[in-house]
């Protein structure tokens, strides 16, 4: 069955996102630690980020920098933290936080946005990229 | 002046080191969120993970990976995570955390382990590299 994030991927279910490129796709965690909170999802479906192939590999740690650059311009962060867990779903996914302090990666403290903030914060980082 | 990590990796401060190539050295963090919890460094200092140049944050990643490998063949875990953080030590530096349940990285939970577990967790990670 395909992953929750490769039906986001393929519009099954609706998402923030951010952007894509051939291999990987950036959409807003609905469950933010942090303002911008952001997820990078290969396009091809591996569990372990450290099973995808080279290129796969190689295109999401690209990818990640290249949102992550669009995230600390658009929410003014002191740094954009990076997370893979990656134990709740079998997907791999790379988590992009804008960070302004050392607590503030903290996956014990997920929140809420209302729609319009959640729709406000995809366009201001798009804006960026 | 130097930083903490560069001081480390001239030798100056001992460490608990599992493996180094020509841009990046590897070792155990003092104190680990759990058991093999390692840290990559760019030889290179640069503060933010992405302001590193091309060959730097690719050497990084590849090296991440590689060090990821042995260390969940030596721990047996379920999955090697992976964090970015920063704002501590201004120099930039990825987390390794062997896990086996999604709290398993909690960095309000770190331990201090006796120095002879800590040589040991060395050497085993280093036999699987």
């Amino acid at each position: 069955m395909a992953s929750i994030f490769s039906r986001i991927i393929a519009g099954e279910i609706p998402c923030y996102k951010i952007a894509e490129n051939e291999r990987c796709f950036a959409f807003l965690d609905i469950n933010p630690v942090s303002e911008g909170h952001t997820l990078i999802v290969p396009k091809r479906e591996e569990d372990y980020i450290f099973d995808l192939d080279d290129e796969d590999y190689e295109a999401m740690w690209q990818f990640a920098r290249k949102v992550a650059g669009a995230l600390k311009r658009a929410t003014g962060c002191v740094k954009v933290g990076v997370a893979v867990i990656g134990l709740e779903v079998r997907h791999a996914h790379i988590h992009l936080v804008p960070m302004n302090k050392e607590g503030d990666m903290d996956f014990g403290h997920k929140q809420t946005l209302a729609p319009e903030r959640m729709e406000e914060l995809a366009r201001l980082i798009q804006a960026e990229l």
